[in-house]
C-alpha cells in the first residue's frame, strides 16, 4: 500500500532519502571549505531528524529560541547558538541552559549586554549581531566604531561573558536568483563583515565570523573568510528555493498531501483540503504571481515533478485554491490527492508539527 | 501584578470582557433579525470560549473541519455544520460523528453526493455550497439548473441524506470597506442566493439559506431573507476588520504581547520577539503598506489604543519588525513589551494555540 492510500487529511510528507542527501551535501560543502557546520535546526524542529546530522560530524547547532534550544539540549546537543537577539525576559531560561551546555547568545546593544552581565549565573558565549545589508536587525556593518565598543564591552564584561565574534544573517540572498546573483550578494556581505572584524581585531580582540543563509551556503562560489555557516532551510528546501534556482525540484524533501474536494474547470481551479493552517500563509512573488506553493501529483511511492504552470493561487483557513491547466484535471479527481511543495518549508513544518515519511513512519517535532 | 509583568515570550492575550461583548452584540443582531445564530467556532477553537455563547441561546455551531467538529462534539455541541466541501477521505469520521450529533455537511458536486449516499451509515443534513461571488468554491449562483439538479439528487438520494438548503460564504465582503460597501456586496450576494433558492423551490423542494461572514453580519443594514448566519471572526475581530471599518479598536479582543529586543532609530524600527510563527504571515493591504498588525503599548491592565502610524512592517520566523515613529520609542524600551493587534485573528489563534486572559488564566484550544 502506498503512503497516499493512507492520507485522510492534509499530511506533511517527508522524503527521508532526499533529506539525508541534502544534509550530506551541505556537510561536504562546509568540510571542503574548511568551515564549521552549525546547522540551524529551526527548519525541521525535530530531535529525530537532528540525529541524521551526527554521522557527518556535526556537534554544534543553531536554534531560533531558547525554548527550541532547551528541546535540543534535552536531545543531547550541548553546543547551541540561539540566533535571535537575546530577550532579557528569558534570563532565567538562559541561566538554566548555560549551566548544562555551551550556550551562544546574540547581543546588539550595550543595554542588553549590560543586563546579561549583571544577571548571568553561568558562562555563555556572546556574539555580536551585525546587519550586513539584510536590514532586519543587528548593528550596522558601516558603524565599525559602535561594533568595536560593544566588542570591547563584551571582552571585559564579566568572567561569565566570553566574546566570540560577529554573526550575521545575510537574509537578502533570499531575494536573489541563481548562483551568480546569490554569490554577489554574499560576497558583499562577507566583505562588510570582514572589515568590521578587522576593526575589532585592531582593538586587540579575537573575533570569529559566523554566517547563515541557505542560498549562499548552497551556491556561493567561495564561502570566504568565515569560521562557521548556519544554514537551515537546505535540509528540506522549498518552492522559494526552487524558483530562485537554489535547488532542484527533487531536492525539495517535504510536501503536503492534500485531498481534492472540488473542481472548477471554468476557472481552471481545483480546491483542496489544505489551507493557511497547513501551509502557512507565506508565498513567493514570482513576476505577477503570488505562488503559495507548486503542485505535483502522487507518482508511485513519491510525488512527481511540479506540474508546469500549476501553482497554489490562494489560501484561506482550510481551502487551497490550485490553478491547474484543464488538461491536467484528470490527475486530480475528487477524492484523490494533490501534493503541494510549500512556499516556505520552515513555516509549513511549524504549523503542521509532524511529518510522515514515505514509508509511513510518524516523526514528531518540538511542537507536537 | 499586571499580566504584562508575567510575559516572558510571545503571549496571546485575551480580553474576556471585549469577547463577551462581541458575542452578546452579534447574538442580539441575529435575534433582532429573526435569524438563527450559528457561530463559526474556527476563530477561537476553544471549548471554554464556546461556553460563553450558551447564555445567548446558541445551540448550533459551525466548524471548519470534521476534526474540529469532533472536538466540539466532545464539549457537548450536538448540532454542527462543517463549512467545508465534504472530503470523501474522511467518510469514517463523518459516519462516527453522524451517529451522535446532528451533522451538517456541504456538497457541491454530484460525485461527492453520490459517494456520501453510498457510504453513509447514519443520517446527515446536506447543504449545497453556492458561490455567490467570492469565487472560492461552490456551484455558481448563475447556474441555477445545476443547483436544482443537485438539490433534486440530494432530496431523493437516500434516507440518510436530508437536504436542507443553500449555503454561501460571501467572502468578498472582506475586501469592502465600511457599512455601505459591505452592505452593497452582501445585498447582491443574497439576491443571487435567493434567486437560486426560488429555482429550487419551484422544483418542489424546501430550501433554507445560510450565510456567513463577519463584515456583513456586523454591518449590513438588512440581513435579508436568510435563515441563519455563521460569522466567526467577530468574536475577536482584528486589524483587518478594524482597518476596513467593521469594528472599533476596542472591539479587538486578542493581541500578542511581544518582548522588545532591539531598536533601530535610524529606520524608525523596533524589533520584537514575535514573528510569523506567532502571528501567522497574513497581512492587510492598506494602500501601499502591507500591515502585518497594528502596534499598541501596555496600558495598566490592558493594551492601549493602536499608536497612530505604527504597524508591523515585516515578519520572519521569530522576528517582528515594527515601524514606530521615533518619538514613540520611549514607550518600548528593550526588555519591555509591544502589543500587536493581529492582521488576522483566526490564523494567530491557530498558530499560538493558547490564550492568557488579562487576569492571567490560561485558556486552551483544540490544538493545545
Amino acid at each position: 500500500m502506498s503512503i497516499f492510500d493512507q492520507v485522510r487529511k492534509p499530511t506533511l510528507l517527508l522524503d527521508e532519502a532526499a533529506t539525508r542527501r541534502n544534509i550530506a551535501r551541505m556537510a561536504a560543502r562546509a568540510r571542503d571549505a574548511g568551515v564549521r557546520f552549525r546547522p540551524h535546526f529551526k527548519t525541521h524542529q525535530s530531535a529525530a531528524i537532528g540525529e541524521w546530522f551526527r554521522p557527518h560530524g556535526v556537534t554544534a547547532i543553531t536554534a531560533s529560541s531558547l525554548e527550541m534550544a532547551e528541546y535540543f539540549a534535552g536531545a543531547g546537543w550541548d553546543d547551541i547558538t540561539v540566533a535571535f537577539p537575546f530577550n532579557p525576559r528569558e534570563m532565567e531560561t538562559a541561566n538554566r541552559l548555560a549551566q548544562h551546555i555551551r550556550l551562544n547568545l546574540l547581543v546588539e546593544s550595550s543595554e542588553t549586554l549590560d543586563f546579561l552581565t549583571r544577571h548571568l549565573t553561568a558562562p555563555v558565549n556572546v556574539w555580536i549581531k551585525v546587519n550586513a545589508g539584510a536590514n532586519r536587525t543587528g548593528l550596522g556593518w558601516d558603524t565599525p566604531e559602535t561594533i568595536v565598543l560593544l566588542a570591547q564591552q563584551a571582552g571585559s564584561a564579566s568572567p561569565h561573558v566570553r566574546f566570540q565574534g560577529l554573526l550575521t544573517h545575510a537574509g537578502h540572498t533570499y531575494q536573489a536568483s541563481g548562483a551568480q546573483a546569490v554569490s554577489a550578494v554574499y560576497r558583499e556581505s562577507i566583505q562588510r563583515l570582514d572589515a568590521a572584524r578587522r576593526a575589532v581585531q585592531a582593538a586587540g580582540l579575537d573575533c570569529a565570523l559566523s554566517v547563515g543563509d541557505t542560498p549562499a551556503a548552497t551556491l556561493a562560489d567561495d564561502l570566504g573568510p568565515v569560521d562557521e555557516i548556519r544554514p537551515g532551510n537546505f535540509v528540506f528546501y522549498d518552492t522559494h528555493q526552487y524558483l530562485r534556482g537554489v535547488c532542484a525540484a527533487e531536492d525539495v524533501a517535504v510536501a503536503l498531501a492534500c485531498p481534492v474536494v472540488a473542481h472548477h474547470p471554468e476557472r481552471e481551479e481545483i480546491v483542496v483540503y489544505g489551507g493557511a493552517i497547513h501551509l502557512s500563509k507565506d508565498f513567493v512573488q514570482d513576476g505577477e504571481r503570488r505562488v503559495y506553493g507548486l503542485v505535483a501529483a502522487p507518482d508511485g511511492e513519491r510525488w512527481g515533478a511540479p506540474l508546469p504552470g500549476a501553482y497554489v493561487r490562494s489560501l484561506s483557513q482550510e481551502h487551497g485554491i490550485l490553478y491547474v491547466p484543464r488538461e491536467q484535471f484528470a490527475r486530480f479527481p475528487i477524492g484523490g490527492l494533490a501534493v503541494v511543495l510549500p512556499a516556505h518549508s520552515c513555516l509549513t513544518v511549524q504549523v503542521m508539527r509532524r511529518f510522515v515519511t514515505l514509508d509511513g513512519r510518524g516523526i514528531e517535532t518540538l511542537n507536537q
